[in-house]
């Protein structure tokens, strides 16, 4: 152990953390849950400190080597290597005070390790008046929020989509052929492809990932400027500017600045409506996981029209079973992004006057959707979606009973007698073709010239 | 009453009303609740039927007299002329059948009525072979949906968050010079101006009404055409172009035709977007009625920096008390909004296969969210943001105690200093300038060249 | 018109309405939304005006001809004969005391009335000095929201699922003999009976009622007495228990007194397990539902274990068919119950200080829940349960060819070697006891006398 | 590395660690998130599998040697002495198969390690035949919901919640003598003691408590015994109540039979009224902490009649501030638990005919509400209200000039003068007093004997 201090006194800090006093305080004031800060936050924090020091050494407001010593360990957090100094819960302050203070003292305390000196001095590199300089923890998290939320939907959940989508549509290809019974209602309907269904799948996929992308341009103003209030007091003039450039060099973002930093650093509204097009998305996952678990039922005692990978035994008690657990995991996962979506509702309407002080539990859902939508839409895709096959038995012999196919004939009959028909032949346990020709209504060969399954899938409106 | 038929039998129906046996047998089925189909949605149908018929017109799909007496009940339909004719509530068939089928016999009735003919004989005019040709309920409905919606957005929300914004930016522009105490986490702050404050608020709506814009134009795409699952089954070449052109010219959207048949008759992902957008505007109002509630508090025991316009006895037990009622109404509102979002929710994931059949209740919390967020934030601009007045002598009073001044010495003496400065005034209840002079940290003339609240409200990092 | 006045000043009121200026003042005040006060709260206020009356009478605190005056007028409220004159919104003020002032001008002036003096003079029966005396909003809202929801639950929603819960029973009960596949995960399973699917069924609603109705005794202790912030000022010694009598009397209900006023109108946190309740019951109703809704699925191309009653034509384009209407019509209504939750949620935690501001949105959400819950029960119950029909032939072709009867094998065989025997099945497309056969496992008699469907539902473990 | 295998195959394990094939097979299935399984179901699946073999063994349904050594590794799980070795995800099969498998083998490998033999023979002890002997995954898991959630509740949450209750009531004794300003609306009502504030948290928190204390009872009959589909297939009569007999005794849990076991494998309604009962403690709490963080706005420019502890430093850039980070911590964790519920919702509601399968999400959720909210209770009650100090000079200052002190005179002058005595003292900017001295209402001394700050906190209605 070490002592450590700051403005309220000492503290002991393990010897082999680079945090310092009010780290090892929130540790202790804390001790709630098992959920800590997310990772891609840190990272974040790390950019926006090495982004604030090279501002600040642009604008001759901060010594060259301690500058310098601070970039060093900021990019270190930057690109995860110094993880485990970061070990506080999502539940504490609700301006994440303790977490920019916690990147602060790391920093501090591995630049001046850097610089050879011992750590907890707090010198030549202190925490607030270096590497928290220009800054305050209330346009800081703002900030690390957008490029935290911006890095994990570029690099994580829209390739995972893109994966999705492209399986579908692979399948959507693949089974263009496949003539099946259409089900509204989950009755019996008009015949249509295995192909069309898939691809109405893919279509979801594209258009819900095609909302999400729109919305990244809401995360490109960022608060940093505005320090404790809004009003950007202690952040000198061109400080803005240069961070800017400095984080769209370092992470490839168009940021901007944020329009209104009263706004930026007490509302964030936005992640209210990005957690919206998550659910959105959830939505369509829902869909399409549960059309699958749905046509796959069986394999012998169900629908049956879709044959599942076996990856696991399904069962501890029946042997040989094969379940559809991808789906399940990713049924699992959306209803856990419409829970999340209300804990970032209920912290996005909780700000008051200058500040939200409800910005971690925002973040840890909105990470937290993205991250399990991301990982199970990949599964989904690789484990269950890629491995699909279609039972083409099955599907011939249920899309040919079908009594729908009676609305071919509507247009020539008239709604009234299409029904009767189709009535008739329910009734009677006879086939449709038997009931029209039964009634008299068409010839069996006008009969078989309008329903043809096939063609009926086919649709008509191609134009 | 009169006799009324449909494919299952004969149903008696009260005279003076054009709807037909479905209709009836519906009011019959579906005993539930007190909510109604919203008429935006019996107004867009409307719009619909007319442009449908229009359409069949126009192909020759239609006999010349019956489109045109088609025609004029569907617009009596659209001008909500025939609201009483509408009966029917959310909670029926999840297609929306029921609703598509009061459309289509009011509509063949009162077109019959315009040809001379009695009510209830289906004849010239069928609603099922004439009304709704080259239709199904299951690419009306959505169709409708979206046209409803567009309609609910443009003509109803977008002028009242108008209105609200500028309501907000007037006092932004009035208050501008009345600086106050910041507050982050409700305690003391360096100082803004409540002009600040009540832009920062104008903002916020402008960025809700901003995001909600962009989602109009995932609602332009329309789903007619798709017919019954998608295919376009019964749906004649060259209908769709042709529907879609009257739609615009109806409407004044620029409608197009849905990218993929099968997911807009099956998927309704974009409502769970816009709902989540919603969900974001009434985040952005709680934090505003919020804060104006927490600035009214008094008159005499709060802080009491703004006062409330009196619009009513605020209490039937103590006299004389004036409450922020508008704020209340308004953040109940909000509160109902988070609450229909997870109705939108789970009925937007209830898709199966070729239909989503949860069409009424995302339609009933979408359009119900619009409309009570669109007049709560009409009566709240003008029963409230337009008749709050500063209370001057309280503003300054508060912001000149304010210990957290001290910020503005941060960059000169350091965190560590300034905060013993802080805390020591706190301790012995003196001003923070006494306590800098005693502890010998400035000059009197130089802290009070670094510490003027005015300054300080208008911040740095002005570039 | 006539004039009528409060302490803010003259207001002109429709000459046939008994209400008076507060709540005329509201109408012009909140124009927002559809919804209404519901009028199960504006029932129980007449009771609690009835209850307060009398508790006054009795305590000398109330000249005697005044109170029988008000005591005939609020028997009119409570009996549902002045509906007509409480116009006013959910959206008002989050104490409701609008509607406290309603009830109490719409008294007073039908008080005066029956006291043969004309409408709008407040006198002799003045509708804060009498009508509200001993009371405030704050204690009087919180008391009848309690009362209206007991009345709700016990009338409304306990009659609607003891009749579906029998319908369930009685379908348990005449399908106890149709052995059919089990499944889980939507797979093949060993085999069940359809009589103890809906077994289940009855037993979840039976045990969602159960927990409902132990609920109830967190409603019976009742706010009034602590008047304007629990304190009880201006509430006469007396005055509670007598209340407490009438309103026993009145209602049946055993209502005792809030162990602590403050908590009593400052928090309302028992709706927000009432509602949580609701949400169990939801759940259940939406697998049951489901469940139906999944048997029924065909008829020719899906499930077709069960038949569905046909209550309407299902499609406007499909003739014939037949939709699961009631189902959907249920799960829409369950929707809408977990979405309700979010506001009762968010309404409930709204409270301040001495009050919570939120009481009508609560209500408005719980009782809505309570109304669509009961009547899509009871149509569910009577519209679909009471008519489903078992499609034997169906039941019995997909519950033998099942490979999951390897089940009953692994205590014999082991699960490795039942294994093996239903994958080989599986790939070879025959039957599992042709597989067991050929694998050499057992004999044809042993097998048929471990593998037969009929005992395999009726389980082990009975004891 | 050493191989395992299970019925599809071989598969490569880590050689110090006991789990098995199926284990590993789902960890690389299931690389989805960063959540866990809750150790308290793992706990539970110990003295779930240990009770299984104790009733196993005394049915004679087990050999002596294989039974002891599988109770000796059942007891190891049960105390937590083996959690590395479980490592798998939420997200995986809805039934949460792969968890009660990596049960099955680490007690069969362990137990076989006990007994001298190598990993990964599944011999002696099988996973499948013996540790799961009588038993499903179907059963099992629901039996281990609710007797993990049993202990959380028993031996977590409440002796959090009897924690804060008392600290609470502690409070309301030491503060009972501070007369203070009332507000209602947050606006100023007539006078209360923060002694009455907070003995009104002190008795929502016991409420909430209670009511959760009563749905325990919900959780005591247990699923175990239905194995695959509910029907009790391969579980041997006898093996219910001798297991139920060994549960009691380990976890001293009253537990019973799940009345109908179809239900109980299939519908988890009880875990959404539980999660409803938290999300009520959760709004208690929310209004409690939110009560605190408003009376302690300050220091100086706010309302200032609290004083908080100061835990830490409370800005990075603003130095000496103190912030209510207990508060928020708490209120984050609030809107967490209300997020929670609506995964539980979308989970409970996902029941399919014999199973629900999404029960680790449902599970994950409850048992994190529950942890949250007890974690936060216990450190908010002693880091935040046991330090707590009134500020007695403001509690004066702003109780004393209260405008609504004229509640008092109502029942003297009746609402309307007394309501002009209000406006007129808010008009001139006087005091009460002098407003009714200058109407001529009443004589000074009058006013004195009516109008007492500390009489009127005590009310009336004392009876």
């Amino acid at each position: 152990m070490r002592p450590e201090r700051d403005s309220l006194g000492d503290v002991e800090v393990p010897a082999d953390r680079y945090w310092g006093a009010q780290t090892q305080r929130a540790l202790g004031n804390f001790p709630i849950g098992t959920e800590r800060m997310p990772l891609p936050l840190i990272h974040a924090l790390g950019v926006q400190k090495l982004a604030a020091a090279r501002a600040n050494l642009a604008l001759g407001n901060l010594d060259r080597e301690l500058g310098e010593a601070i970039s060093v360990a900021a990019r270190e957090v930057a690109e995860g290597r110094l993880d485990d100094h970061f070990p506080l819960p999502v539940w504490q302050s609700g301006s994440g005070t303790q977490t920019n203070m916690n990147a602060n003292e790391v920093i501090a305390n591995r630049a001046n390790e850097w610089l050879g000196q011992p750590l907890g001095r707090r010198a030549p590199v202190h925490p607030n008046d270096h590497v928290n300089r220009s800054q305050s923890s209330n346009d800081t998290l703002p900030t690390v929020m957008h490029l935290a939320t911006l890095s994990e939907l570029r690099h994580r959940l829209h390739p995972a989509l893109d994966g999705l989508r492209q399986r579908l549509a692979e399948q959507a290809e693949a089974l263009a052929g496949q003539v099946k019974a259409g089900r509204t209602h989950l009755q019996d309907a008009v015949p249509v492809t295995l192909g069309q269904e898939f691809g109405g799948h893919a279509a979801q996929v594209a258009a819900a990932a095609s909302r999400l992308g729109r919305l990244e341009a809401d995360l490109l103003p960022l608060a940093q400027g505005g320090t404790a209030v809004g009003s950007g007091l202690n952040c000198p003039p061109g400080f803005v500017p240069r961070f800017l450039a400095e984080v769209r060099a370092l992470s490839g973002f168009e940021v901007s600045r944020a329009p209104n930093h009263f706004a930026a650093n007490a509302a964030h509204d936005v992640f209210v409506d990005l957690s919206g097009a998550l659910g959105g998305l959830a939505a369509a996952l829902t869909k399409i996981a549960g059309d699958i678990r749905f046509l796959a039922c069986g394999p012998r005692c169900g629908i049956g029209e879709l044959a599942l990978p076996a990856n696991e035994p399904g069962s501890s008690i029946m042997p040989g079973k094969v379940n559809p657990t991808q789906v399940e995991a990713l049924l699992m996962v959306c209803a856990q992004v419409a829970g999340n979506h209300g804990a970032v509702m209920a912290g996005a309407a909780g700000g008051q006057l200058e500040l939200n002080a409800c910005k971690p539990v925002i973040l840890h859902n909105v990470l937290g959707s993205i991250r399990l939508l991301a990982d199970a839409a990949a599964s989904f895709a690789e484990r269950c979606v890629a491995g699909l096959e279609p039972i083409e038995s099955r599907l011939r012999e249920l899309s040919e009973g079908s009594l729908m196919l009676v609305t071919a004939l509507a247009p020539a009959l008239g709604y009234d007698r299409a029904a009767e028909a189709a009535q008739r032949a329910a009734r009677d346990g006879t086939t449709l073709r038997r009931a029209v020709l039964d009634l008299g209504l068409l010839e069996g060969a006008e009969y078989d010239r309008l329903v043809d399954p096939r063609a009926l899938a086919a649709g008509g409106g191609a134009d």
